[in-house]
């Protein structure tokens, strides 16, 4: 199968511009096929702020009320979104910039919670991969904001890693896919004060031993079993690291790579 | 050659919302290919406004300058543009929604000007009709927003009518192009205090006659002007005429119609 890469970035990426200028020049640069999905980073807050919004936060989601539901569209698909795209552009990288309503990209029901109402916050029911396809094969590099719609009008606030992970998802029918996450780490540190401490490979049996004696930072398994999900998914691997290293990620020369089955075993 | 419409909406209904759902309806049920281009309505001058940002207009059109251009990208490319497609999608019609710097579909260059500074104000090169080409044969349906940009990483605020008609031109080529302006007048009137005045076809001689003996509204001149000259590129006709009666405009039951050569003759 054909090998497509789907990265995401974050938002310390997006608000640092010579940070974000050096990954979309390294990511213009990737030859394969690949999407780029992008985090809301600390401008939605921001102009939340300036706006007298009182943000809230449950469980490290935002509830998104209707105010600040037309902050995020603006912010993601319209500003973020479409600067990333000016510049891949200029990068000679032929991007188009989309969000999960375009083509009914990605569709979403209003999350369901029997205490809490997250407001205009929505859990990926499917994606439409044929339309992906088209613009994939007519080599268009696609750009998506997270947020998504639910087909009847409605536009939701999706979690990004989320979008990024259930797009990889359905891509694995067709695709050899390699889901890459970036953050401000250089990957999955064994000593979490130590940037140079990065594992390189997990697999289930050693990421089990190193849960079991307490060496992952515990901010990091609810992305890490995340990832052990999607593996499961046909995704072929996940790499987890710094977005200013997105050639060595790809190549395997930093970052964590995540494998059901280690290259090593 | 196969019959397309590019429809330009303009802010007064972008504002009204029940106005813009019976509008939707009506454009979503066009059976023939289409292309919406919209304004930005008074969103992004109350946004502006609520941040404390004055706006400088100047002979009709805003000056651009960072903060501004940040705005406009926001509310036009966002906010409007995502919204629309949202409610497309929920009338069944496969939009996707875009601006100039998607796919490089509409390169432009900053406005030069030898006394005055427009800021980031984008005056159009080129339409990249081939990416068009390849949306339309995939069955979607086009919403574009008024933000270009330069190819060098520059978004560009530009001009609604002077995109849509730009779009219309490039596809002249290829289809069978009717470009339909609407705003909140029934077309063009005899009697501006007279909404069923409407002056139902316009070509070059009667519209000479008529501007001859001041019975055109100077404010319509400049834009049917532009119609007249759009009709020398490749553009069968143009109609002008209120968004609230999009299907009898389409029929040519209402709005004034624009050819270079009338029917009547």
């Amino acid at each position: 199968m054909e090998p497509i890469y789907v990265i995401k970035i974050g938002g310390d990426i997006i608000d640092n511009d010579s940070r974000l200028s050096k990954f979309l020049s390294d990511f213009a640069s990737v030859k394969e096929k690949k999407i780029l999905v992008h985090g809301g980073g600390k401008m939605a807050t921001k102009l939340a702020e300036q706006l007298g919004l009182a943000q809230k936060m449950l469980e490290g989601r935002r509830i998104t009320d209707a105010e600040t539901l037309k902050i995020v569209t603006m912010v993601y698909a319209g500003y973020i979104n479409k600067n990333i795209v000016a510049r891949l552009q200029a990068n000679n990288c032929d991007a188009i910039g989309l969000c999960g309503a375009d083509g009914n990209l990605v569709l979403a029901h209003k999350r369901q919670h029997p205490n809490i109402d997250y407001g205009f916050a929505g859990d990926v029911d499917s994606v439409r991969t044929s339309f992906l396809k088209t613009l994939l094969e007519n080599k268009f590099t696609v750009v998506i904001a997270p947020i998504t719609h639910n087909q009847k009008g409605q536009l939701l606030n999706t979690n990004a890693d989320t979008m990024a992970q259930e797009i990889a998802k359905a891509l694995g029918k067709e695709f050899d896919v390699t889901l890459i996450f970036t953050f401000e780490k250089r990957g999955v540190l064994l000593d979490i004060t130590d940037d140079n401490s990065v594992i390189h490979e997990l697999d289930p049996a050693n990421y089990r031993k190193l849960k079991e004696n307490h060496r992952i930072f515990e901010g990091m398994i609810p992305k890490l079993d995340n990832a052990f999900q999607a593996l499961n998914h046909n995704i072929q691997k996940v790499i987890i690291g710094n977005a200013e290293e997105l050639q060595s990620l790809i190549k395997g020369d930093a970052g964590t790579t995540i494998r059901i089955n280690s290259r090593n075993t």
